[in-house]
C-alpha cells in the first residue's frame, strides 16, 4: 500500500472485504471473473480519495463505505470493458478477464460490476450522489468512444486530448473526492472545492500515466512500454511532438501505422523524447498539481489536508 | 403500433422524441450509433407498460416520462450488448450496431445508453425506483452470463431455464409495470401487485419468443428461424423435448453441435415439433397469462385494466 494511505489502512481493508462480498453472485462464473479482477490488485485510489475527503468532516465511516466500494466497482467495470476493446491480454501483470474468458464474459462482467455499484449508490437518500455518478458515467463513455474514433489519427488537437483525459480519468477522481465529502455531510462550497481538487489531481494523474507509458520500467508498470502508441492513442508527449519536433513528418507516419513493429515503437518514442515531449508533459502535470494544491489550501485545516498534499506530490513523481 | 397502445399513442410519441433528445451527445459517433438503434424501431413495450400502469392513478404524465424513457434505454443497452456476444449481424431486419461499427463501439454505445438511463432515474427523489432498477440490472447480467456459460449444453434443467428467462426478460417487464405505478404514487400493495402481473406477463412473453424463434414467418420475425438453437440457447420446447422425445438422443447430439448446418437446425426443429415441445410451451405461456390476469383482477377497476387484459391476451397469440 502507498505510505500516505496508512492513515486509512483499516478502512481500505474493509473496502477490500466489502468488494469481495458484494461481487458474490449465485452465478459462480460471475463470482470467479469478478474475483479474478479484484485479486489482480490495484491502488484503490478512488475509494481512498473518498474516504480521505470524508475525513474533513466528523462522520460515521459506515456512511462512506457503500460509496467507496461503488467507486472502485465503476473503475473496475471500465477496466474490463477497456480490455475488450484494447485486445489487451495482460493488466497489472496477470491475464485479463478477456484473455481467460473471452469478449462476451468480459463485457457482462463489466456490466455486472457496474450494476452492483448502482445497488450500493441507491442506498443513499441524497439523489445528488447518484446524479453526479450518472453524469460521470455518461461522460466516461463519451471519452472511450472518442478514443476509439480518433485512434491512429495524427490530426488530433489539444482540445481532443483534454476532452478525452478529462472523461477517461479526471471526472471519476473528481467525483470520488467530491462525493466522499457529500456523503460525510460537507457544505456545498467545500465539496465543490474538493471536486475541483480531484479534477486537477486526476488530470495530473492521467498525464503522468501517459508519460510512464513511454519511460517506465516495464516490470514496475506491469505491461509493455509504448502501449498507447500501439493502440493508436495519442497522448500529451505525442501531440506536443507532432507540433514541435523537427522529425514531425516521420512521427506522423509512425503514429498512423496500425501494426507497429517493436522498432517503430522505439523510433517514435525516441523522436518524442528528443522533441522534449516528455519534459513538456512533466511540466503540464506539475501545473495541474499546483492547481490542485491551490484548491486544497482553501479547505478547512484538518490533519487530512497534509495527506492530500502528499498524494498530490506523489502523483507528480510516481514511477508506477 | 399495436392496437391497444392507441390509448397512449400521444404519450408514446413523446417517449420516442424524448429518447431521440436524450441520446444526443457532443460525440457525433455516439449520437449516430444510438440513433441507428432507435430508428431500427421496436414495440416500446416497457415504456408502454409503465405509462399504462401509471393510468391506474391520477398523476401528471410528466412524472412518468423519465422512467418510461429510462426503461427503453436499459432495454436498448441490453440489446446492443447481446449483439456483441451473439455475433448477430441483423436485428429487426437491419444491420446491428456491431455489424456496422464493431464490438468496441457497440459495447460503449450500450454503456452510454445505460448511463443515460441513470441520469433520468436520478431525477426521482424516491430511491425505491433506482433500487429496483439496480437490482434488476444485476440480475439481467446474471441471466446473460448464465446463458453464455450453459450454451450448447444439453444437460440443462428446468431450473436453469426459469432462472434465465426471469432474468433476461421477466424482471424488467415486472419493473416497468411496478415502477410506473410507483412513479404515479400507488400504494405499496398495488404496485407490488402490478409487479407480479408484469412478472407473469414477462415470463409468457419470453416463452412466446422462444416458440416464435421456431415457428414464425422469418419476414415477420425480422431474423432467421432457429436462431436460439444456432446460438446454443436451450428454450422451453427444447428442454421439454430432451426429456420426452423418442429421438432425444439424436436431439441431444444436434443441440450440442456448435456450427449447425441448415439441415441440422431443421432436423432439430422437426424432432421438437413431433415431441410436442411447441404445444407444451404454448400451454405454459397460457398458464402464465392466466396468472397475470389473476393479479390484474385484484387491482382497482379503471379503464386501463381492460387494456392490460388485451395485452395479456395478445402476448399469448402474437406472431411477431
Amino acid at each position: 500500500m502507498l505510505d500516505f494511505f496508512s492513515h486509512i489502512r483499516d478502512d481500505l481493508r474493509v473496502v477490500e472485504q466489502e468488494i469481495a462480498k458484494v461481487v458474490q453472485s449465485r452465478d459462480s462464473l460471475l463470482t470467479q471473473t469478478s474475483m479474478h479482477l479484484l485479486n489482480a490488485g490495484g491502488k484503490r485510489l478512488r475509494p481512498a480519495f473518498a474516504l480521505l475527503a470524508g475525513r474533513f468532516y466528523d462522520c460515521d465511516k459506515e456512511r462512506l463505505l457503500p460509496l467507496a466500494v461503488a467507486l472502485e466497482l465503476i473503475h473496475m467495470a471500465s477496466l474490463v470493458h477497456d480490455d475488450v476493446v484494447d485486445a489487451s491480454m495482460t493488466r497489472r501483470g496477470i491475464p485479463t478477464v478477456k484473455a481467460n474468458w473471452g469478449n462476451g464474459i468480459s463485457m457482462h462482467t463489466g456490466d455486472y460490476l457496474f450494476a452492483k455499484s448502482l445497488v450500493l449508490i441507491s442506498t443513499y437518500k441524497d439523489p445528488f450522489i447518484a446524479r453526479v455518478l450518472a453524469d460521470t458515467s455518461v461522460k466516461m463513455c463519451e471519452g472511450e468512444i472518442h478514443q476509439i474514433s480518433t485512434a491512429y489519427s495524427a490530426n488530433q488537437t489539444w482540445r481532443d486530448y483534454f476532452y478525452r483525459i478529462k472523461r477517461k480519468t479526471a471526472l471519476l477522481i473528481a467525483a470520488s473526492c467530491q462525493l466522499g465529502a457529500v456523503a460525510a455531510g460537507a457544505p456545498e462550497n467545500e465539496h465543490r472545492r474538493l471536486g475541483r481538487f480531484g479534477h486537477h489531481l486526476g488530470m495530473a494523474f492521467q498525464i503522468t500515466d501517459d508519460i510512464l507509458d513511454m519511460v517506465a520500467d516495464q516490470r514496475e508498470l506491469g505491461k509493455p512500454i509504448g502501449g498507447d502508441l500501439r493502440q493508436g492513442i495519442l497522448t500529451m508527449p505525442v501531440i506536443y511532438s507532432l507540433e514541435k519536433s523537427s522529425q514531425r513528418e516521420r512521427l506522423r507516419e509512425l503514429v498512423e501505422i496500425r501494426d507497429k513493429t517493436e522498432a517503430q515503437v522505439v523510433e517514435a518514442i525516441e523522436i518524442i523524447k528528443e522533441a522534449g515531449g516528455i519534459h513538456y508533459a512533466v511540466a503540464a502535470s506539475q501545473k495541474y498539481i499546483a492547481k490542485a494544491k491551490k484548491n486544497l489550501n482553501q479547505l478547512p485545516d484538518r490533519p487530512v489536508k497534509e495527506i492530500f498534499r502528499q498524494i498530490a506530490d506523489f502523483v507528480g513523481i510516481r514511477r508506477f
